[in-house]
């Protein structure tokens, strides 16, 4: 008796703020996954087929939280129009992952084989472009001009973005610059697209959507950026076999951008090799993320991500007081966290 | 002067219809063209790069030429919103093409090497996406939902059917229903949401509009079957190098469907072994277009594609009479005559 009366005492296990979120949207979120299996079914059988291998596997359905998360953050209600918006983010989402696995040559995607080691890139191709077709199909529905102006435009700075990634792959260098605008481009632009589309599902206010905006941009890039670090192991973690992609496939981020700035010759040495050639040896990861924390780049990679996390915070200041704005800051401290 | 006189008689040499309707809609296809040099614009240089080696190498601008036509034809006097329409078309067109050529690995497009042997895979794979994200832009700019639901889905159809035709590769027998069904993806559909949301911009008569989509999804049939029976050389090519494409890619098309139809058990083993199989030698592509011309295949593809060239031209009844309506019937015959 004692014992269960202790143990009712417990608290319990601390949630983290996405828990919450996903807990409080439940009903909403119920609806987005029917959406997301109802508009990939297809009688060619490989669209659902190789859809639900992505979209059923999961990830965390970040976007679509997100998206849903805004809109009530500034007095929605719920609505079929943000359920619709959220899954057509979603369907973006997975669409550019479908391409990217392509483009990447990546063999690994949410711990599974890529799509297109198991269907071929030309179904990966032919299925992420059948998804984009489809969110626009629900973005229509929405009969909202300005969700369609804001998703299409995004969508543009996507594929963009993707082109100057290409570009940049193979060069030794890449200025901060040039780096902040791939980030912006392959995650804050979707991010904030997503918060500010959602925001107008539920307000007209021009000043709020935009902060929402700002709000989606601003965590985007403190996502991407501990992103980043952590595929160098963040701050502390052994290497393990989730890290490296970035590196093995030449593409420069910031560890390795402010590694560099402080790094004696033989280092750029090293990753002029490494990077910009592609010579690359089996002790090269360890070595560079030796460089990578022994050179304060690491610690400065993620001061980076708190700025950017703490623009996300001030932000929320247009939305309205509540849960989901106090969820929504803690999930810009959340970005930050994962790095440790 | 009898002589100059004479000359002055002399008829003028026949136009044909794409000419005449070039001609007509010469000040509208410039703003095309302008749009579509404006919305690939990007500072990232792959994308003006790749994008104006397929646009400005041109081809016909049918389905701009076919949109413009289209609302003419049902009294419209050109507008922004159509010219927008037009260009968005285009660039779903050549978005298409540009993924169609990664995942049919061409080498030749156009008559040029394919994008993808001079940009590579992934860059013809992002700015694919790019255009496709920009048409929708272009399209978000008319404020007319009617035009976003019909693109929209027609883009859904687009890919779903390219699908279909990818998972039918290595099969040797080919439905005539499936085959259908792939002509109608991959060619009708873009034709008849031109045609459609074309005249939208001109009419609110859903009656009016629907018969100007039925126009080009016939005309889009008629077309794409001639073009596969042009694959083969049409009715009386000698063989050039512009012949074979799906031959060697392994397509079924209509000419083969027939052609086995009405076939010897050695021949059937001929279509299984380089069809199905896959497994060609160097005469086996002149022995095709003897089958195909031998058994009667060839009138045969050629009569299906005059009776959708026939349908085509009976939906017109709902076009306003005129010009526009009268080339857009001779449209639908110059598909036919092409076979020749």
């Amino acid at each position: 008796m004692a014992l269960h009366a202790e143990a009712k005492m417990q608290p319990a296990p601390a949630l983290t703020p996405m828990d919450r979120l996903t807990e409080l949207l439940a009903p909403e979120l119920a609806d987005v996954e029917r959406l997301l299996a109802e508009r990939a079914a297809s009688p060619v059988a490989t669209i659902p087929d190789l859809s639900s291998y992505l979209i059923a596997a999961g990830g965390k359905r970040l976007r679509p939280v997100l998206t849903l998360a805004s809109a009530r953050a500034v007095g929605g209600k719920g609505s079929e129009a943000v359920n619709k918006l959220a899954a057509a983010v979603e369907f973006i989402h997975t669409a550019t992952l479908l391409h990217d696995d392509v483009v990447d040559d990546s063999d690994l995607r949410r711990g599974k084989a890529a799509a297109k080691n198991v269907w071929g890139a030309s179904a990966s191709i032919l299925v992420g472009d059948f998804l984009f077709a489809r969110s626009f199909t629900l973005m229509t529905e929405t009969r909202d001009l300005r969700i369609l102006d804001i998703l299409s435009r995004a969508s543009c700075v996507i594929a963009e973005g993707e082109v100057r990634q290409l570009a940049a792959l193979g060069q030794s260098e890449l200025a901060l610059g040039e780096y902040m605008a791939i980030v912006e481009a392959k995650t804050a632009a979707l991010f904030e697209a997503a918060a500010r589309a959602g925001a107008y599902t539920a307000t007209n206010d021009d000043t709020v959507a935009n902060a929402m905006g700002e709000y989606g941009r601003r965590l985007g890039r403190a996502f991407q950026i501990v992103d980043d670090l952590l595929d160098y192991g963040g701050l502390t973690a052994v290497i393990g076999k989730s890290v490296g992609d970035d590196f093995r496939e030449g593409k420069i981020t910031l560890p390795v951008i402010y590694a560099r700035e402080t790094g004696s010759a033989e280092d750029r040495k090293f990753w002029d090799r490494v990077m910009g050639d592609r010579d690359q040896h089996e002790t090269d990861l360890a070595h560079a993320i030796h460089l990578i924390r022994a050179s304060g780049a690491a610690d400065r990679t993620l001061e980076t991500a708190r700025e950017e996390a703490a623009a996300a915070r001030g932000a929320l200041t247009r939305a309205t007081p509540g849960e989901f704005r106090d969820q929504l800051a803690l999930l810009a401290d959340q970005t930050i966290t994962r790095a440790f």
